[in-house]
């Protein structure tokens, strides 16, 4: 008897943003894998199940990424509905190609459900457009995790030319900025730091590329999901957000820098 | 007495694949102002509502732009609850952005509800993980609606650097292929055509970037919301659906070109 197993995007935190598929799929679930990131109140969605965190948590370590295949699988083969619930989108960013991957290796049936990215919800709870006529008509999204990995995107771009996304790259701010700068993107580019987006401490900074290195982040933020947003977009924020009413109002938590 | 305006992101079709937080604000709304793409089963989930199709359709135009900003100002002032429900993510290359600042300068409270973009949804729901190890660690998203919006990119962009989507693209895909075969991508690039991602008509393209201005698509599909991705992840795309189920299963329609 095989079971079935699903690579499940949370969305940014908050648990209202979680697709209704999503939802669905949590109250059916026998096991639930979920990442550090994903909050109590989603995971109550899930009330039938086993429910284990396999992601990093501040100062442990995560699940190896083999262990979590095999614990995925296992159950799958006992009959069980497994979810592996990530983050964000399950395909962004994450480990999710190489979950399906070995689901498919292992011959479980499984299916993936896209999520609402923080690389596209932090900006717009923020009241950033990702996109805007006249300033930007394209995004690039990057890991700011380890070096190599954003420098071969940021080494080529142009200047200017789309709205840069940093995600994982709070501890990366000021060399990622010392290497746009170098690469010719003006000091007074707007650049925002969008912490722990969606949900109630979520903070927003507001400054420029020059300011970014420097910036400083709140305590016990510092460690946490972090979306860095580089472009002229960044400059609407506070004109779309003054007044409005936006979710869990991170407006109201806005410093400039 | 003002009432209130949500920007939500009604996702790539599934209404599934809605958030939670939009199908409530659906649930409670006086007036709907959707695009094209929104499904009929999503707007079923307004039942209170007045519902106006906006968008431009097959051979009509849609609402002019300032126009649909004074409809939703004027419901609004007359306290209604106004959805603009538009596909995907609102702040996403639409024209929320536009949209969010015309609320504000009426000085009408309003929220934003991210979507799951279709930039990131189509491709998931095909097999494709956007960033994996070893092959892409970051992507670009632009419109291919028209030339100057993507040729600063691509212009810039080195080669195979990250995963390429391209939204609203379909009629430009020859121009898109030989352009960036001038840049210097390998021919033999892995390259995918999402159509109607995530809807019962959902077809799946697979070649190579060579082939790709020559992809033949299906008859009443050519003008449909359509995804081009181009870069090394598209190759996994037949190893993970192959045997999976997935949503909508647009494994069963994969066509290699």
């Amino acid at each position: 008897m095989t079971g079935f197993a699903w690579l499940i995007g949370a969305g940014p935190g908050d648990p209202e943003l979680l697709t209704r598929k999503a939802a669905r799929c949590l109250e059916g679930a026998d096991l639930v894998l979920y990442d550090a990131l994903v909050s109590p109140e989603t995971l109550r969605l899930a009330p039938r199940a086993q429910r284990f965190c396999v992601g990093k948590r501040a100062g442990q370590r995560g699940m190896r990424q083999e262990r979590i295949h095999e614990v995925m699988i296992r159950a799958a083969r006992r009959g069980k509905r497994v979810v592996r619930l990530k983050g964000g989108d399950p395909f962004v960013l994450g480990r999710g190609g190489e979950e399906a991957l070995a689901l498919r290796a292992a011959r479980i049936p499984f299916e993936v459900v896209p999520g609402v990215s923080a690389a596209v919800a932090a900006p717009a709870l923020a009241g950033i457009p990702l996109t805007h006529r006249g300033l930007a008509s394209g995004f690039a999204v990057v890991s700011g995790h380890d070096e190599l990995a954003y420098r071969s995107l940021l080494d080529t771009l142009a200047p200017h030319t789309v709205t840069l996304v940093v995600l994982m790259g709070l501890r990366s701010k000021a060399s990622l900025a010392i290497r746009l700068l170098g690469r010719g993107w003006a000091p007074s580019t707007p650049a925002a730091l969008l912490l722990a987006s969606s949900t109630t401490s979520a903070h927003t900074w507001i400054g420029t590329l020059g300011d970014l290195g420097a910036a400083r982040l709140p305590q016990g933020l510092e460690d946490g999901p972090g979306t860095i947003v580089i472009g002229e977009v960044v400059a609407l924020a506070p004109i779309v957000t003054e007044g409005a009413c936006f979710a869990r109002a991170p407006a109201r938590h806005i410093a400039r820098g």
